[in-house]
């Protein structure tokens, strides 16, 4: 599990209606690096985190495709590197949500949080990253925390030696699969197509595990449990016949999509609701600048994240000293 | 100094005339880059690198804004990471310079080099970095190798508690005056203007050293050594005075440029010589892509070079899996 290192650390907290240069949402990887190249430029800069520092690399297993690390690295370990970085910086934090943000007529916009806080600063980074999509169903509200979960590698734990479902055909569903089959009694992937979306070696790994069922074309269409999941109901789109499968946990794994908040933040989106910017990182809106998995781009990985937190930062610093 | 850790394990040797899927034109951060990209996805892969792996970053001090280094890491530590990084993965690599690739009817491209070799290959991404820029002197010529250098962290072991001269002054002639006042008796920066053009940290540390002297408004104009370089002739521009220095070094800082050889290479450039690529890394011609400092981008650092340099390769997979 990830901690709260930068908060345990010695940073600042802001006060509601400080004043900052840079105002980060997102402590990700882009969110992070942004904040690295901040501090290093001495941009008064606060960085507003919803839930922990890492992002969605906090969720992910091994990570092979970030350049420097000669050894397989969990992304847990690797958010705590990029935390521990940041340590050298004088940079502010908080966990709070970020709900608005407001441009004002002189330059300064205000950003609004669900604690009811507001800040006041010059530029923004957008670093938000994506989060599950929802099967959008009752049950799914009904069990989150009793059995139904989004991140396998955070709440493994509670299912060794059960029955779980993964939820999904991808390359994230797969992952999961093959993650959870390691430590579960038995793993169902309850697929709506008839063929896995995933890189060819993880589909044999799944079709080869005899811990592993695949239930194609079908559909999860309910879920019972007095306290906690106990069983979902599955149909077969082809078959209609529906069949109840004992599973303890269900992990859903259909896509990721941009976060609601920032569809009010009024910057240009594209067709899917990513962020649109330039190559310098900046959005449609003055002095609001994009990076990592939020914006619309053809390849969302660590590398790009850091890549695009850096641009943004730089950019954000130049419009600093001009302001 | 960097090894070449990458040609002393077991990689693969090719042969003249072989055919690959992907060949990769230097052995920087985005060539390296790509070519963790390309092992994990099977291609059979080239690397040639004209000099050692690592590229710039072989040549630069600590390396504080990668993200995920929460040590200080040397450039050239972070360079022997990289590569060992690659050892997992079937690479072909080879010392060699690239002279020109040419395009052939069948889709293919034939890459030839200065080891009168040449390569088949369905796809290229260009990832040669960039090369110090030269003063175009006569002089330059004559003392390379015998005082004069482009690389003060390679080379200033020869010059403990002797005299140096940096010529330039933007950040990388500062670093390089800094790093080097540490070990020479004496350091000279020769700058043609009137202030330095380096971060303002890095500026107070130039002119607050007593063991750095910088000449203003001042070029050299002449070197004298018997058998290596002894001292060199200043003039100023505002004064006409000119100066003979004893200096037993010189490096040349005065910027980085796109080798020569890509000019040769078709493919579109922008005013300055760097190569134009689209967002997936593309250059103007079909199969070949750029990665790294090369590319007409606005910032040139490691996270960007790592990025562009796992882009090119998503994107060349993508084209050698629809040949």
């Amino acid at each position: 599990m990830i901690h709260e290192m930068i908060a345990e650390r010695a940073v600042f907290t802001p006060q509601n209606g400080e004043k900052f240069d840079l105002v980060i949402i997102g402590a990700g990887p882009a969110g992070m690096s942004a904040a690295l190249c901040a501090g290093r430029a001495h941009l008064k800069t606060l960085i507003l985190e919803k839930a922990l520092p890492g992002g969605q690399i906090g969720t992910a297993y091994t990570i092979k495709n970030y350049l420097g690390f000669s050894k397989d690295i969990l992304g847990e370990q690797l958010a705590l590197k990029m935390e521990a970085q940041l340590d050298k910086y004088d940079l502010y934090y908080s966990r709070e949500t970020v709900l608005d943000i407001e441009a004002c007529p002189n330059e300064l916009k205000v950003v609004q949080t669900d604690a009811n806080h507001f800040y006041l600063t010059k530029t923004v980074i957008i670093a938000t990253g994506l989060e599950p999509k929802k099967l959008e169903t009752d049950f799914e509200k009904a069990f989150l925390g009793r059995g139904l979960s989004y991140y396998a590698q955070s709440d493994w734990k509670s299912y060794r030696n059960k029955n779980v479902a993964v939820i999904g055909g991808g390359n994230c569903a797969c992952y999961a699969a093959d993650f959870l089959a390691e430590y579960a009694n038995h793993v169902y992937v309850i697929h709506r197509f008839d063929t896995l979306k995933a890189v060819k070696s993880l589909k044999e790994k799944i079709l080869n595990n005899p811990k592993i069922t695949v239930l194609w074309q079908s559909e999860v269409v309910e879920a019972f449990g007095l306290k906690k999941l106990e069983k979902i109901r599955c149909t077969n789109a082809v078959t209609q016949n529906a069949t109840w499968i004992e599973v303890q946990g269900m992990f859903v794994y259909i896509g990721r999509i941009p976060p609601k908040e920032i569809l009010h933040m009024g910057m240009a989106l594209d067709e899917e609701g990513y962020v649109v910017t330039d190559e310098t990182m900046r959005t449609s809106l003055k002095g609001i600048y994009a990076a990592g998995d939020i914006r619309s781009k053809q390849i969302r990985q660590i590398a790009t994240a850091v890549a695009d937190g850096m641009i943004a930062a730089i950019n954000a610093e130049r419009e600093v000293s001009r302001l």
